[in-house]
């Protein structure tokens, strides 16, 4: 029977047990977009190719925003991740941008949540530094991109 | 001439200053959705008539997430927010389910950032507890639905 | 009817609406007792003679822990405390000691959470201090004495 | 001669070296009890049969508390936990409910602060989100139930 | 009779009584060195140039570290910023950098160790993002320079 | 070519991966000094004498601010410490104290960060509870004094 793994018998929450797992290397990937009108697009754009301090600061935020998943999300396991890189392409014909954030680590679980709360933290921070030129941004497509490493085998979208 | 109100002269990211703002009511209403494959949707439903402790505790990370907005998003006042409300609405034909957080607060901002960060908290929640029946949930179409009180005026989508 | 003001009325959990309450000064007092055997109890009392540190470490860390309730407690407003205040009072009879938090604000809502969390936080500091010489500690009697100021009422016990 | 492992020979506090500790299994188990009057007792039991959120934002709190002990208490190491449970027994003929907190770890230090901790912030949730009913409620008995692992032996109460 | 505010009549430390002051505007300004040796200096102009991002990190960290003084210096209240500004000076001949943070308040206390936080904090992360290239790096020099607001008057360094 | 281990080919910020260094001792050693006025230095030194609680909070800060290194300076991992004293040493002459702090850790990187914040934290305490008598005490030579352990070598200042 299938089941949740974060539900104990008496359908309590519970942080699952993993004592028993193997220290082994993992690797999860994320990525998430943002799309603003042309204006605000425009002027993200231009700002990079002088200083890029929207961008900067988004990916200091979704790093951040990795390390914090423990304390964010109430199932999640503290983790010592070992690696967060960040990268964002333009969607120029979108007007917007997609933020992919690649965790490592090794040890007992997986590194999806860090990944996907670092997508999202860094989204949110492009959100913030732009809304006063766009209020009807949207975030979208948050995903696991791939995950390899542990006992339940490899994922790619 | 428009320009990015987090970005000082020298193009460095700063706290804005509202130090001259009136303290008025302000709220911000902000969505967004999970979906899933069936099978996973089904699971959630069928537990929530029983104890529902998905959604509960999505509503629950949510909340927390509301409250540390500005720890998590460089650029964010730190704010007294007043009230924190969350809906979720099972979407049948989607398999998902749409998370809405209201925030309210007496204060010389408005708490959009705590309003979006808190659907993003809780929906990065519902997938963490749900990963471990489905990998390929897609977050998605997070935005500011709309935001009253405050100087620039009211915001509907 | 009486109800809990923490669910709506679909039995979520929210953080209720304080925006329209008054800001006016309100003060909480908790108190709460740790017990231990005599030899641990002599040690605490001795160090304390000379430079105190368990004693000085258990404030510190309830003033800390007073600050930190609304990211502890998931329904608790974020508030500004305006004045934390400890008192320890020696049980020589019972080998214990007993903790009391005085938290005051100028607000919308009480602080008898921030009180009970200092105080449990405090007791928790000594029982780590201490553990190594006594593991049958208890903490025991954290209670709310008294509580001022705020629409509905005074509380003394 | 006892001494506090906490104090240096300075008696300034400090992180005691656990440098040298093997990586063994180890697991403390810890427990607590809130009473309160009878009205407010059979609200929360009720209240569970339909959703229970009382005891279950106090399950989740508590899941949290556990994880952050090391920000808390000023001389507990960073732990990765690998394992945090919670019961919650209905105790009916005092009104009230015990709270057991289970935790894991494959670590160098022992866990009974965490799950000491975990116990005090799980019943200060369920404080807080009945305060409303009833004031004079007492938390108690806060202690540690077993301890296993480690070069200093099993702790059994 | 001169004393310490933070210090109770029993030498226990607490967090000041600020209920009854009035609510006024208040700023603080702080500043503080790193010195590095020629090549690093010059890696961080050069790069500076091109994204900057050792710096444009080091404002991001100084106005994080301005908003969590209370939860790191033991005897701070929180408070609401409602501004935070960063500037960064080339130091050519010392081959370093002058930090400086501008914090403001309306509230009921200073904000002189926001500023000074953050210009450590910003400072740190400056020696950690070039630490690979030069391990002898001093901070030094940091120090209040002026103060306005509040009863106890102004400080101009 | 000489570079930046902190930011990537694209000139953005990231965590570097650490995932392939081995599990080694590591040590460092770092220091900071704080000077202030003959009244100041009077007091605290006076006080300590008694209860000496200015320097027990500092200390208590100090491994406080160790151990949340990681959240505090974007690019720095979360690391298990093991181990974290202080020590503080009366500069009679200068009217200042020198406070110095030693971090350990069985892990893949450095604890020179640590061993910095914990010191920079430290000191900022001992400003703050010394302020209201001489706002014009300065933070200095905030250094690293050795580092052992890792493939890099040791450093001795």
């Amino acid at each position: 029977m299938v089941n949740f793994t974060h539900l104990d018998k008496n359908s309590r929450p519970k942080i699952v047990d993993i004592s028993d797992k193997d220290n082994t290397l993992r690797v999860a990937v994320a990525s998430g977009k943002i799309v603003m009108d042309k204006k605000a697009f425009d002027m993200v754009v231009s700002q990079q190719t002088k200083k890029g301090p929207v961008l900067q600061t988004a990916v200091i935020a979704a790093l951040q925003g990795a390390k914090s998943t423990s304390t964010l999300i109430p199932m999640c396991h503290p983790l010592l991740l070992t690696s967060v890189e960040c990268d964002i392409v333009e969607l120029s014909s979108d007007f917007g941008f997609e933020l992919e954030v690649t965790v490592k680590l090794t040890g007992k679980t997986g590194v999806e949540m860090e990944a996907l709360t670092g997508v999202s933290i860094g989204l949110l921070t492009i959100y913030d530094m732009v809304k006063s030129l766009d209020k009807s941004m949207t975030i979208k497509e948050i995903k696991l991109k791939s995950k390899t490493g542990g006992k339940s085998g490899d994922f790619r979208r």
